[in-house]
């Protein structure tokens, strides 16, 4: 036996008991004729001392252990004199009477600290001793709080968990597929899924009625900073639903999630369709923590003689509160700088600012009245002290500035708090999206989805106009301005499915080979159905108020899809390929 | 809204009130003026029934539903004039006022019946429709439900479920590999993990303490029947942990699942040796739901002029009870050519009947005295209508084919009985097998696992024959002769585990370019760990008393590794393959 007791859970209650413990030496501090260690598992620290004039010999030996070694001790359980109110074992400290050492350690390449010296590259390489810094633990362990509470909650729903299968068929939509060679059968290959998409609505077919699965998934896509090649989703799906039902369940899984684990209520979610959102924050996707929205000034603004928004397709601002008087023309003119970054793209930016006195200031005071600017501000709603910054341009590509902008202002004026929680669901997505460059139609959400019901005729009788205007019955869960997941309810008619293929540009013989088994499941009594997926590895670094994910996940790769502590991927044996009936063609 | 409650819901309690339902046609019966139908859900099946005389038309329509139409139906809870006792919504039905027709079905391939008439391809080509069966289905929810408690008991033991990665390295060592070519670093590779033991072993030494999964594992293997390349482990690990807080940790877990899902008691496991098993069963997993335990008769046997017996290493029998008078010489020939198969290999079988009168009838008769035969019937407890089977020839040889003899006999004497679960702990396997073959040592276990603490010196410094006799720190869980899992305590010193890959026949540059991360890890104190895995599939058909696997898995492959559903694997586009810089090198 290793231990009696874990690190964490000694109290003043345990003085005088004889325990053993084990775990890491995290410090040692030596005091003349005391020696101290403080003794590290996951549970805790718990403080262990050796004294010079008792034990010399034991005393000698615990000076030379050095940072990470592992050991094993026996001793009393004492009130220290000196209390450490910061820690739970703070009251006590261990007499050491035996000490062991279980496994020596080298000096660790960064310090196993809270705020460590450590670069990325260095903690990913040494990722066992990164996971022993506290703040990489807590998150691990966080993800799996999550992961339980979700089961608990949704199995208390009657949903079942079911396996679905991770060797499948390789699709061409969507994103690109990982493939895996079958040996067996040479020449032929599976796909790793990219989502259980169609094993899950087969299940609503085979009348499982409430399916869930927290699952890996995979995408070998051109990878971008904080995404990863696999990744993990909260994947659902329940038959004879609606919408409402569907959003009712999972806006009730993520309220329980926040209230079970963060103690937080959440409230009801508020809705907004994907057009409000795009027309009041530029974004299908809106942080609503803070205000700003959208004042469109087209009416106000245009035909006045101010040439660059006559041009315009669209003027349009926000209101940022209380900042008339403090932003300065220097920074105004760096904000003008940082709206003309190639990454937001906009060609200037006009501001009014409604002063404390009453009195106006704009860039653009020379082409409108006060009082034409006074109509601005009470159209924006600003009072006294406020400022609009206001974009022109074109609808889409305006709006999508000023949704940078505007995020922007909400972290310099501080209204973006990490540990403030603002849900929404945002429904009514378009069904199709019209790719001008490739001439043909894309799926917004993915090729299963249904057109809203009122939509179905004129999905089946519209010309090609009327396709850009059908509405999607799919939703999309949004905190804080970051996308946690999305669903839709499917296409259950193999009439209505072959349509939609159809539409994005599939031939009957393409829909056939790639997706046959779902056409055919839908001629033997398909129920109604609607699903969604959260993605849980984002869903986790939300909950703990994180931007980035790769710190819930134990061994993330990096951005070229890299495991660098097991050197993956990396050639394989000449042999194996063989075996695969496959050969390198790698030019140079 | 589509339903207000599920077809398997109503009561008596419930009658007057308006329902909708919403399910599939399972049956209809048409009795002139009433058609009976019954409504199909995953919780139930109710009764619906319309009336000729109060809605001529309803009746007309409901009359024209198929077998597995999908409807939605409103109505009215009556009491049900016969009642059927056989189903929980027997005493209702619903009258019902309005019928909506959700979705239509082809005849199905098969009856959607608990015993159908769909042989084993069709049921896998249409496997949403296999899966609306009752067995099926409840197969398919009792996984989920020894999921979800796995996960409650080992959460509330301290354990973290950590998801370790998919896209790994591939590793010669073991099984094959699944590969997965990386398109961004042309000419390399993932594997797919056979299982996540580096992972969890890095796990214990960046101080998780105790690790849970339950996780997809893949083996590229040659299939036999009921082998999947896919498959769920329950994937532990815990570190500061000698191998009986291991045993106790997951006796707990499998009293516990027995208990909570089956409403069984365990009770405590015995353990034998796998010296013991092998003498005692012929078997590493013996059965011991029934005795007929072997018998060695070298010492009463040999020597006495049969030179059959006199030539073998051993001479083992079983005592079969109260067969001595029923077995007829035509059964105990069939039964000699039975163990003559190829598949067992015996070269005969001798027999020994101890009859009811004291008499004492054997095929070895002329060659020993009936005093002689009684002295093996003492050794072997024989009583008074028991007989003595018994096997010779080399040792390891002849104790397969009396184990396999023990089996076969425990099946035709009904003493297999599936309902009965006997657990059992295999304990203390040699660390290395001897291939003769090959000339090398294989790890009986894995090349991780440590030897017994008493025999780390003697591998260190022992000779060749030595190392055959290490014994390791191993341990399998074995139920009703069936292995459910194994494991071991592991290695965690890097000499020592650079001694066994020596061993195994590693060169130290494969050794380091391998596993250098993990032997780079027992550098940075690695704890003392051990760990178990559980094979899911298998444990969950053992817990249902079945022996495939198959309907466990939702979505199964075939022999051929093949997804007939899905049609997996299969060719993929060319471009693809382009992209991950491979050509295709398949030979006629």
């Amino acid at each position: 036996m290793y231990r009696t007791n874990t690190c964490g859970e000694l109290r003043l209650g345990n003085a005088g008991m004889e325990v053993t413990l084990s775990g890491w030496v995290q410090a040692s501090r030596d005091l003349g004729g005391m020696t101290f260690i403080d003794l590290r598992d996951r549970y805790g620290i718990t403080q262990l001392v050796f004294n010079m004039e008792e034990d010399a010999d034991l005393c000698m030996r615990a000076r030379k252990l050095g940072r990470e070694f592992v050991i094993q001790v026996t001793g009393s359980v004492r009130e220290r004199t000196s209390k450490n109110p910061n820690r739970p074992t703070g009251d006590v400290e261990i007499v050491v009477s035996n000490l062991q050492t279980l496994n020596a350690s080298n000096v660790p390449p960064f310090t196993i600290e809270n705020e460590t010296d450590g670069g990325e590259e260095l903690r990913m390489k040494y990722r066992y001793l990164d996971i022993r810094r506290n703040p990489v633990q807590e998150k691990i362990i966080f993800r799996s709080k999550v992961a339980l509470e979700t089961r608990k909650y949704l199995s208390a729903s009657n949903f079942i968990e079911v396996e679905t299968p991770c060797l499948i068929k390789s699709t061409p939509e969507g994103a690109r597929d990982f493939i895996v060679p079958s040996r067996i059968n040479a020449g032929q290959f599976y796909a790793l899924p990219q989502s259980p998409q169609t094993f899950k609505q087969l299940l609503m077919v085979a009348g499982m009625d409430r399916y869930f699965q927290i699952v890996k998934c995979f995408r070998d896509e051109d990878l971008r900073a904080d995404r990863q090649p696999e990744f993990t989703q909260i994947d659902c799906e329940m038959a004879f639903v609606t919408r409402e039902d569907i959003l009712q369940t999972f806006e009730g899984l993520t309220q329980h999630l926040f209230k079970s684990i963060l103690h937080l209520d959440l409230g009801t979610f508020p809705r907004m369709s994907y057009d409000d959102a795009m027309q009041r924050y530029g974004s299908d996707k809106p942080d609503i923590r803070f205000g700003m929205e959208f004042v469109e000034l087209n009416d106000l603004a245009k035909d006045k003689g101010f040439a660059v928004f006559d041009d315009a397709e669209l003027v349009v601002g926000i209101c940022v509160p209380d900042q008339a008087e403090a932003y300065s023309n220097k920074q105004l003119n760096d904000l003008v700088e940082w709206v003309k970054r190639p990454q937001i793209g906009a060609k200037g930016m006009v501001n009014v600012k409604f002063l404390a006195d009453g009195s106006i200031k704009s860039s653009v005071g020379k082409f409108y009245t006060d009082e034409q600017l006074k109509e601005w501000g009470h159209k924006a709603g600003a009072g006294a002290n406020d400022m609009l910054l206001i974009l022109s341009g074109e609808t889409d590509k305006v709006r999508k500035q000023l949704n940078e902008l505007r995020l922007e202002m909400g972290n310099r004026l501080g209204l973006r708090d990490p540990k403030v929680y603002k849900p929404l669901w945002v429904v009514d997505f378009a069904l199709l999206e019209w790719d001008e460059e490739a001439q043909r139609f894309h799926a917004m959400h993915h090729p299963f989805t249904s057109p809203k019901a009122t939509d179905i005729e004129r999905m089946f009788s519209g010309d090609h106009e009327t396709m850009k205007s059908l509405r999607a019955d799919a939703y999309d869960l949004v905190i804080n301005g970051v996308e946690i997941g999305g669903g839709s309810i499917r296409i259950h008619d193999r009439k209505l499915q072959e349509k939609n293929f159809k539409l994005l540009g599939f031939t009957p013989e393409e829909a056939e080979n790639q997706f046959g088994f779902l056409l055919g499941a839908f001629e033997y009594g398909a129920p109604p159905h609607g699903g969604i997926a959260l993605g849980f590895d984002r869903l986790c670094a939300m909950m703990k108020g994180e931007t980035s994910i790769r710190d819930f996940i134990a061994f993330p790769k990096n951005n070229m899809g890299k495991d660098v502590m097991i050197d993956a991927p990396s050639p394989i044996d000449p042999e194996q390929l063989k075996e695969l009936s496959l050969k390198l063609d790698v030019r140079p």
